[in-house]
């Protein structure tokens, strides 16, 4: 079984936008052992789609095109595939009533051409759109397996990952059950790591451990092949334990999850709550934290202190700590900290102040970055990073580094 | 003419990366006025790229492709070229010696593989590599232009900017400039925008009209091509003065701009500050205008109240208001606004209160938001949105109508 994913964009090809479609489709067929030779990025054009599709008939069995599923003129692809294959196009009930919905909720109008995002090729099988209008499908035809996926990556990655997956897996009759695991790792660079389990990986064979670096962290994953999946799940959890061995205080996480993911569920767990204090990072680390459901119940809330003013007036950091030691300095992020802690009334407080970039602050380098944590009846303790030179960088490597920090301490 | 982007290398198609060098290139071909109709991927395969390259050669007269021309066993592409094109590989001399300097700089043994990168095919123009060792090429073969580049992006798009857009032109030889122009609008769905252009998008030809919707913007690009510079220019003016008399409300900049850079552009034209008060949005309003740099001159800061304790404590607003009427409550956004505005001295106070999701708040459904924008002197007024059900979606719109909202106060 091989597969050729197929996006569909004219902005793709006047680079308005980056495939992130086909990345991460293949990272998914990977994971469940579908082999992709090829993607292929084609514009809005009926008559070139066409085209890409008849070669791809005649190099992979599975097709998967993303994209040209909206309500415009521009939006081609079932209609394309429809007279490609023969097909006629159907309305699909249930995803008119949700787009019908939609419109209702939000209190705006309905124009005819959204009504046309309703209609699916006959005999497909229709993926539910949990975060948008057009529903995904797939169908087999001739011995080719066509899915057909929305193009807003929001869309098209819950889509696949809830029903598209499974579906896919039901149509290919696959006899081996391959699973994955990612392992997290924080705090070690990718090099380094790799050093460590070199012997691992060059007899890999089932389990395959690949290695990705990317925002600071390192992944490992981990797939294995078998028809007993208990056995597969086995050969999974051998490996992971002979990696841990190893590199086990790095690790922070499995799959998808994140440093403040695996944070909001340790402090949910300890049943404490959080105060923050930020001057670089701007508010990022409470916008992190808030963008997982349910972060009122630990977040009291914070203060961006980006000015002296703030510092003083909000935060209440002295005059005299500000004048003597400056801002960027481990008695300004211990104040910061311990204030924003007990004016919320908080079990936990964090403060972040550096020097993001572009220009140094107060005679100290780009990247110098304090964290602090103070815990209700313990000594407060101060972190020092020095990162790298670029801002956005800077940023969310300290609210990383401030995730890492406060589990090591919570931990203890 | 037209050209095909051929991106080589099997990290693609696993999904380990995500291909921005066919971003990159097409976006720098459309600006040069060369039309991209395809892209392709393939892994590090010879008989598969071999057959990229018979389809790409029947639909494309420009034939672009990366990465592949490193020192490993797995990179191929010269080599396979050099069969295809039945055309010698020769050393340069010029590359050879560069890559001898950065192995005595770098105090490393040069090893036998890195020779292979100073081979270049017979009779190409050589493109320098500035950034590492692999140097691109470009040459002419059967009227198809061929230009190989490395796949590093760090060295790739400085090549390409630095000596291979010039190359490119010069072997097209093309007469014709093209331009193009990005108009970005807010607060109007992609549906009902081209309802409201659809005669001048059915009529395109000299410039092109081409429609974007992603993450609750849309966006019209307008492509003109002219061999006077400046007819092409006024191509363009025209169609943008026709099209901004039916949808100028909704224009709010060109090109790569968005909502907070306009902003804060704004703001900091008219000498203002601004003070922050964040509920849904967690944090996100001002993490956003920081990552701007030298945001530090406009903002002075705020405060996260992710609880009604951190509302009364931190914000002072009264707890009547909260009894009476809810946090999320045209009330309790005003109040949060002012208070903010005041508390830190500045000329703008925002606020942002609302139900993010999943659950609902106050009996208020999910989606509801409101916005409080306070200026010095002047009545505070209060926005009141519908959003959908998708906690993220309704945090970053949020903030986006925040932008939008304040931009057109400031502009009265």
């Amino acid at each position: 079984m091989n597969a050729e994913i197929i996006t569909i964009g004219s902005e793709l090809l006047l680079g308005q936008i980056v495939n992130t479609n086909a990345r991460f489709i293949s990272e998914q067929l990977a994971d469940m052992g579908i082999n992709v030779y090829y993607h292929t990025a084609v514009g809005d054009n009926p008559n070139r789609l066409k085209a890409a599709l008849e070669i791809a008939e005649k190099r992979a069995n599975i097709i998967i095109l993303t994209g040209g599923l909206g309500p415009t003129k521009d939006d081609l692809t079932k209609e394309t595939l429809s007279l490609h294959l023969n097909r006629e196009l159907v309305i699909d009930e249930n995803a008119f009533r949700s787009i019908k919905l939609y419109f209702e909720t939000t209190k705006r109008k309905m124009t005819e051409n959204n009504r046309k995002q309703a209609y699916t090729l006959k005999g497909s099988h229709v993926l539910r759109n949990d975060h948008g209008m057009a529903p995904g499908m797939i169908l087999t035809v001739n011995k080719h397996i066509y899915m057909l996926l929305p193009g807003p990556p929001k869309e098209m990655e819950p889509m696949f990952l809830t029903y598209g997956k499974e579906a896919l897996f039901n149509q290919t009759k696959a006899k081996d059950k391959i699973i994955s695991r990612v392992l997290r790792f924080f705090g070690i660079g990718e090099a380094l790591l790799e050093t460590k389990i070199e012997d691992l990986i060059d007899g890999q064979s089932n389990p395959t451990i690949a290695p990705l670096a990317s925002d600071g962290e390192v992944t490992l994953r981990l797939t294995a092949k078998h028809h007993h999946l208990q056995t597969a799940q086995a050969l999974l959890n051998e490996m992971e334990t002979k990696i841990l061995e190893r590199v086990g205080t790095y690790f922070y996480g499995y799959d998808e999850t994140s440093l403040m993911n695996e944070l909001v569920k340790m402090i949910k767990e300890k049943n404490l709550t959080i105060a923050c204090a930020e001057s670089l990072t701007g508010g990022m680390f409470q916008q992190e934290i808030t963008s997982i459901p349910g972060a009122g119940n630990i977040l009291k809330g914070g203060i961006v202190s980006y000015t002296n003013e703030a510092k003083e007036k909000l935060l209440q950091v002295k005059k005299q700590t500000i004048d003597v030691y400056g801002v960027v300095s481990e008695q300004c992020a211990a104040e910061m900290a311990e204030n924003v802690r007990t004016l919320l009334n908080a079990d936990i407080g964090i403060s972040f102040t550096g020097v993001a970039g572009p220009d140094t602050l107060e005679g100290k380098p780009v990247g110098t970055v304090f964290i602090g944590i103070a815990l209700k009846g313990k000594p407060t303790s101060v972190e020092l990073l020095h990162l790298g030179v670029n801002r956005d960088t800077n940023r969310f490597r300290s609210v990383k580094y401030g995730c890492y920090f406060l589990m090591e301490k919570l931990k203890k």
